[in-house]
């Protein structure tokens, strides 16, 4: 699809995240099973189920457009889990691996976040309200998910500490 | 290198990001290069500059482990970059075109937020305490740019809606 005008790339951006949010729901039940501490566990299967919420979002953002939900590949949330996925594989240590799954919990949702904030500024630069309104929603589900993963980090950082 | 400890996992994803900075070093000239805005192609310019001191930092922070400064191939800044470029080369339209490259910026800026604010947390918790100090200053200065970046939205934003 070539890309020409801000609706194009709206829609190109669109199909961006739609890939991105269907590959982290398939990577957040392995990093959910994989996961020592139960709050980790815990906030891994929470979003599991907030992406679901946020596809159906976009699913919804498609219609109003009158365009079918499609995803197009993302290199970078590819290598985002990627790259998660080969360190939760290797390392051995419960503790180590636990914080290697939660930085690159939270690398993904800073995809995320910045893929969103961008769609909601052009929703509103070619009129489509409504679509900037669905995606807000999105948007501060995954900015309170980074700030959960950020207290779990920082109360492991204080038991080790102690 | 075998990831068992957290010294291990800490200069790991140093490598990883000292990769990625040398990789947007490279792509940040393109894209002033191709910027239309006069106000992008500074920001990206002035980006530029404030990189060359966050590598130095890095290097910086090398020196303190004792380990010679070397990157490890970072797939996720890969695929911003290459996902950004190869929007940056097919767009005609250069507001179409600032737009896009204004996202991938920004979608880099967070990919370097997260990655540093994970790097400050594992510093302290290890005990690097000053080569958390340093990696704060590149955190704050990424948080700037991305704020910048941000405002230039919303300026085109202002400028479509007159």
């Amino acid at each position: 699809m070539p890309i020409k005008t801000m609706d194009d790339l709206f829609l190109h951006t669109l199909k961006d995240i739609y890939y991105a949010e269907r590959q982290i729901l398939k990577a957040l039940p392995k990093m959910a099973k994989a996961a020592t501490s139960q709050e980790l566990r815990q906030a891994f299967e929470q979003h599991r189920t907030e992406t679901e919420g946020q596809i159906e979002r976009l699913s919804q953002v498609f219609e109003m457009l009158g365009k079918p939900a499609r995803g197009v590949k993302c290199e970078a949330i590819e290598g985002i889990i990627d790259e998660g996925q080969s360190i939760m594989e290797e390392v051995e240590d419960p503790e180590v691996r636990d914080a290697a799954m939660l930085a690159s919990a939270q690398a993904v949702e800073h995809y995320e976040i910045t893929r969103y904030g961008t769609l909601i500024a052009w929703a509103r630069q070619i009129g489509h309200d409504d679509a900037a309104t669905l995606l807000e929603q999105s948007l501060e589900e995954e900015k309170s998910t980074d700030q959960l993963l950020t207290e779990l980090a920082e109360e492991s950082l204080n038991q080790a500490a102690a």
